[in-house]
């Protein structure tokens, strides 16, 4: 899968994408990064990428023009038509399934946005998509594309060193991840659970399942609402509320 | 204010950390960022971080003892009890008021997990708080990491060179931004709304007003119920909702 970053400051994807996971797919030809520099686009003198809004007030707003060069430039260059996307505050939640349905493309163009935002003409243009990594504000549009290609890329086939990884994650199956020990046995005088040093799989297997729900109800209720609970699932539940009803009423 | 960030991969910082809004705040020493090596502090002949969870399973631990290492040292190096954050997709999440609040700490200590996760007593012993950027899932918490400090340190006082920016910005009064434009007047075949280039201040204002309810009305009806209105908002939103109206239902 191929992403084309329109940006302003590609410099700043060098190391989130020369590292670990990604540099491994980069290098195995997983999947292919490219950082176009919008400013090669602004063809005047001073090759001015942003200027102040029409209708006045702080900020500046990101011209056009350079932005839609840059985007012409790389989709002459691929061949293909790709999806668009512009990464903005006011877009679509980025959620999991999002980031699956968006791992099926045979690549995106992902455009940077900075200052107070980009002419509303981008919008009308070219940008199929706008999506928002989440209900805060940055300073641009650059650590949100990583955010996008980093989860998408870990989905796609091979990335990932052992498969079982991302099909076991946080999310994959609508709840919180269990928590994890690994050695010593005893640390800061805290032990390992018993049962998972215990060799008895099926207990572990209930442990972690147990854990995951109760860490679940307790953080994120409202993933519980929207998950289909299998018959096992109810009665630990059942169990874990019966618990915690113990701890916290009495 | 200052960051510690504990890590596997503190290159991938280098870049990010490096360009525009937050090379500047560093380099007028409004923000000092410190990435510290978790690895040196796996005394280890093998520098080991990570091993496999008790219980089995696919994946990798984050073994406790190097982190707290890394922690403590930043701990004594700094003099204060600085607050200790996790970034890990089980946490609270993140929203424009908690990066608020954040922006008030003297200092924020943040570890950045990865492989499956880190082991429990990391949790149990140093982490004052969770916190995730959305429900999705990435391959660390360095990414995360970077997006905290990014939203944090563009409301600290003098880092955002225009002090107007960071008040008007998206979610800072509860709705989504309106539409920006800037030269050329006509792109494309699209031009420029005539209200804008009128020089009326007042309808310029109103206009923006009513674009900005318009597309948070479309978008994130959510952030609508959670607002108090003014009765120009009120107005106005009934103004678009009669609009639409003949818009969508005819």
């Amino acid at each position: 899968m191929f992403f084309d970053i329109l940006t302003l400051f590609p410099e700043m994807f060098v190391g989130p994408f020369s590292e670990s996971i990604l540099k491994r797919a980069r290098e195995k030809d997983l999947i292919d990064i490219k950082t176009i520099n919008i400013r090669d686009f602004a063809e005047d003198k001073h090759h001015t990428t942003d200027e102040p809004p029409y209708g006045g007030g702080a900020g500046m707003v990101m011209k056009a023009e350079p932005i839609f060069k840059a985007w012409q430039d790389t989709q002459n260059k691929r061949g293909v038509k790709s999806k668009t996307i512009l990464m903005s505050p006011q877009g679509k939640e980025l959620t999991q399934d999002l980031v699956k349905d968006l791992s099926n493309e045979e690549g995106l163009t992902i455009i940077c946005g900075r200052y107070e935002g980009v002419d509303e003409r981008v919008r009308d243009t070219i940008v199929d998509q706008e999506i928002s990594i989440g209900d805060y504000v940055l300073t641009g549009g650059e650590l949100p594309a990583m955010v996008l290609v980093d989860s998408i890329s870990r989905l796609l086939s091979d990335v990932l060193g052992d498969e079982d990884s991302s099909k076991k994650d946080s999310f994959y199956n609508g709840l919180l991840e269990h928590p994890h020990y690994t050695r010593p046995r005893e640390f800061n005088g805290l032990k390992v659970p018993d049962v998972l040093v215990s060799g008895n799989h099926q207990l572990i297997e209930r442990w972690r399942k147990k854990e995951s729900l109760k860490r679940t109800l307790l953080r994120r209720k409202d993933l519980l609402e929207d998950k289909k609970l299998s018959d096992q699932e109810k009665e630990l539940l059942k169990e874990i509320k019966l618990e915690l009803k113990g701890e916290v009423d009495e």
